[in-house]
């Protein structure tokens, strides 16, 4: 192809299109007649007023008719893209703004010639027709360090003259007051873009080419050459670089700037650049400006004036006394204008002190009673026993998984050795279980750690007041669920969840008055064992492998290896069955058994046939 | 290089850099000491309702920090780029808010295994130290036909969850009451995706690829697979495939959708389209909608949640009551939302009427007196030298521009010609020049066209009221400034000003009483001449192409040709040249002269030594 890849419905119509859509989802804005003019609804609120138009090329959304409100313009003339707007819709323009009882308008252009030009004629064929017009143009580039004949382009800046213009007109200023301070403004003001790609509009190649690790310094928001090619350097390096170019005073062009000096600041989105790299710009702008000592009385990060698909950012800083500030501030129904919060930018912002830990994890003192020690006996079996599996279960997860299941697991057993062996555990079995869903959350890691975490949190809750038998298959009931509900996995997707659920049933034996411990155990791990055999001819039914079977398939390979995410369901099995002879249930057995009470309903356990 | 080219100061800092980055910009917004989260910065607002919290991988901003603020989150938790949060940090968030004095918390979590089990397990945790929390996973993915085991995946319809759920917060609602809502209101929309590229994590290569003409339909928000490649499209199709998967019953996943349902859009850049073509697929999705009978009683466009820098949109459908819509409606501060104004979209808003044309266009009645006829055979003469000179204007205009100035001037003529032929033309001198400035403009077009009419424009203002020889001087120095003043060039910059200039100095003779007319007139096209013949050795000065000497080079060849935007002088010239002998004079001295008065000060005229 050609032409880079556009969604847009005709390369004609492109202009026409998105200032129709904008107009359509915007009941503030209304079209012109004949025109590729959008207007305020409310012309009625111009009587008395001055009104302030704008525009055009097309490209730059959501300049301008983003910017069109109570408090901002009163309405916009579109060009093609990158194309100035025609001189008789900005006449018509004038003329609707005028009739509907405009005190007088004022033209915001950017300093390119065709905007001039065109606007200017049109102002000249106003004024001819008895109308009170008069233009602001904004220069706004930092870039050049050599004065240009054409003076600064017009870029990002322009969008807070929008904003002070429109706070003014709707205070009730006159056209001559709006014209004296809009132009000091907009001479107390300076940008600078830098990018890292071009930008192509539609129907046309990228209008330049950048190499894989280069960016470009001081390009305008057509794509025009900027003033340096340099190497792609770190995001805080590259705003260093900025603001220096744009505060030097070898630079023509540059914005004064002091020490004790008070600005806004704008981080604009040229219209590519990831939000993500837009907000790291922003803080290093920020950064960059307090070591000169400067004020960031507001900072506005967003696209405010962008330049197509352009992957890049521009910098505007404007002076301002508390004055200006204030008509920042004031209110506007502009769509594009946003929802800014009064308060300087500060790069170190007093944080909120970390929050007093839970009550659990406070009161968790060591236990000394004789259940520590079966506590310890038990888990160190657990541990030798993965310790022990570590290359097994790799060898099964290389088939399944990525096969790092063993190691993972020997993570865990390690941590969990370490642990018993450097402090006697608790012996009461919630604080037993909360602390190793701290410890395997903090130390094996993955979705592993968390699904370990969650049976054991949830577990442990049960047996917060209780911790007879039956209990004791609550608490592995909870645990199931609280995995499953998260997880988003049942029995028969091939998830740990066939063995434990298959234990759980087992365990549901306990309930009986009388139940023998062992016996139920036994018959716990015989199920488990039989259910993790049966997992051998399922089809993993959970995790992100599932969306790139069926129809989610994205070529031949999928990207995301098929992983499941709940385990292996050899591993609980192994550790049920291991934990058989290591006397946790004469543990389990040794605590305190109270009445069987009823127990909490538990949603979603496993019902699987 | 092997990682794509990114704005960023290092890999792994990406997420807490840019959380830092809009935490400064954004006096709304706190840390959490020792957490990747931020709180909204009056905490103690919370005291008696209920908090939200939210979060998930960075790399989808403006979520989740732009959404904090009154009316919708009280605090978000961030992970890595793509990738989970960590438990004990979502657990810090629910300490914060509960010990801030919230009633109760609400985790509002898009539908994505980690996220899922992540913010479970913290939400298990708190509830253990007895805090009264609730999680509603949203899934509004549209794309998969059939269901999926992990369900539907969480996207960009979680904004609104956040904008509704806030407002009842807001308002005061309990925790119960929001999550029935908010449930009901998350099975209640779709979403879907369409991308014309992937993105790709800092530090790594785009997950996927896209030929340069194809589009995917139905991707995730981290370029997980989709559903359908499609070679590109017309945006208006694109939409209408978008919209007929969304809705389509055969789709497990399709959002049920009558004719007469009411739903609040959200155009959604996916990040690093172009907001002209958001706005164009804005405008498509309104009409889509409307074609179904679905009424769109508010609709969002921007970027709300992206996946870094793809270059995609999505569009989420939520149905709602007019209840919703004012929750929708409801004050908030945070920074995301949009400056909304309370309206359904619709694509045929009522035009504002054209406005009446000017007072001058509409008096302009063709002129019988004797100096028509004057003026047709001055205009003859004209137009016949500057055909005649189109070969020798084009040859000049290829050594020093892009070589079509004869043909411009060309279809100046033949319009002209044309114009004369077909009626008489005006006698009054000012209805003749502006009559003339609106023929250049419409038919010569460029900015030869603008600069003429401007010229013409300007200088018909004088002659309103007299046409004596001193007031003829003033009217071509009335259309010298106004070439001057808008199109930016001075004598001296190689433009026809510099031919211009020197004719209007001697015009200046026409003040002195007595003077005599085809004298002076001899001597102004004597000084024109010797002014050309001296512009062969400048430089030009004026428009684009000085941007591209200098300091603004870019590469060797100039992209943008040398282009002399005020046309060649040898025109301006010529034409004064031949209307020496066209009865110029006698027609100009055939009006009714007056005493000389004061004439305006015309600023910047030829003030060149």
């Amino acid at each position: 192809m050609e032409a880079s890849k556009k969604l847009v419905s005709s390369v004609a119509g492109c202009a026409d299109d998105t200032l129709a859509g904008l107009v359509a989802c915007n009941p503030g804005l209304r079209l012109l007649r004949g025109h590729r003019v959008a207007l305020r609804t409310d012309l009625a609120a111009l009587r008395g007023r001055v009104a302030l138009l704008s525009g055009g090329g097309s490209g730059h959304e959501p300049a301008h008719a983003g910017y069109i409100g109570k408090g901002m313009l009163s309405g916009v003339v579109a060009g093609a893209v990158f194309t100035s707007p025609a001189v008789g819709s900005i006449l018509a323009a004038i003329r609707a703004v005028t009739q509907a009882g405009a005190v007088g308008t004022l033209l915001i252009v950017k300093n390119y010639t065709g905007d001039r030009l065109n606007f200017g004629l049109a102002l000249e064929r106003a004024r001819a027709e008895g109308a009170d017009v008069q233009m602001v143009v904004v220069g706004d580039d930092c870039a050049f360090t050599t004065q240009k004949k054409a003076g600064r382009r017009g870029l990002c800046g322009t969008v807070l003259v929008h904003k002070v213009a429109g706070a003014l007109a709707e205070a009730g200023a006159s056209l001559d007051e709006i014209v004296k301070r809009v132009s000091a403004v907009a001479k107390a003001m300076g940008t600078l873009g830098l990018s890292l790609s071009p930008c192509s509009v539609p129907g046309s190649k990228p209008t330049f080419q950048l190499a894989d690790d280069e960016m470009e310094l001081g390009l305008g928001i057509h794509g025009e050459a900027g003033v340096r090619r340099m190497k792609v350097m770190p995001a805080d390096e590259a705003v260093e670089t900025m603001l220096a170019h744009m505060t030097d005073p070898a630079n023509a062009s540059h914005l004064p700037l002091s020490r004790g000096a008070s600005v806004v600041l704008v981080v604009n989105n040229l219209g590519g650049l990831s939000c993500l790299e837009l907000g790291i710009v922003a803080g290093a702008a920020v950064r960059g400006l307090e070591k000169r000592g400067v004020r960031i009385a507001r900072a506005l990060v967003g696209s405010f004036m962008t330049a197509l698909e352009m992957a890049g950012v521009s910098l505007t800083l404007m002076l301002a006394d508390e004055e200006l500030v204030g008509l920042i501030d004031a209110e506007t129904t502009a769509v594009a204008w946003p929802n800014l919060v009064a308060g300087p930018a500060v790069s170190q912002r007093p944080e909120v002190p970390a929050p007093n830990e839970g009550p659990e994890t406070a009161q968790q003192a060591p236990s000394t009673g004789p259940g520590a020690k079966w506590v310890q006996l038990v888990l160190e079996r657990v541990c030798s026993t993965l310790l022990g599996l570590q290359d097994k279960l790799n060898e099964l997860d290389r088939a399944a998984g990525d096969g790092d299941c063993g190691h993972t697991h020997a993570r865990a057993a390690r941590a969990i050795q370490e642990w018993v062996r450097s402090r006697p555990p608790p012996a009461a079995p919630a604080q037993l279980l909360s602390a190793l869903a701290d410890l395997l959350l903090e130390k094996m890691g993955g979705s592993s750690g968390v699904l370990y975490g969650l049976f054991l949190t949830a577990a442990a809750r049960p047996l917060h007041n209780r911790s007879d038998l039956p209990t004791w298959a609550d608490a592995m009931d909870a645990g199931i669920e609280a995995m499953q509900r998260y997880g988003g996995a049942a029995p028969g997707d091939r998830t740990m969840l066939d063995s434990l659920c298959a234990a759980a049933q087992a365990l549901h034996a306990l309930r009986s008055p009388g139940a023998d411990l062992l016996t139920v155990l036994a018959s716990a791990v015989q199920s488990a064992e039989a259910a993790a055999e049966a997992t051998r001819h399922m089809e993993a039914g959970a995790g992100r492998a599932s969306y790139i079977s069926g129809d989610g398939r994205r070529g031949s390979t999928p990207r995301v290896p098929p992983m499941n995410i709940c385990g292996p369901p050899e591993l609980a099995q192994s550790i049920l069955t291991r934990a058989e002879g290591s006397g946790g249930g004469d543990w389990a057995r040794g605590e305190a058994a109270g009445p069987l009470g009823p127990r909490p309903h538990v949603k979603g356990g496993c019902s699987q046939p």
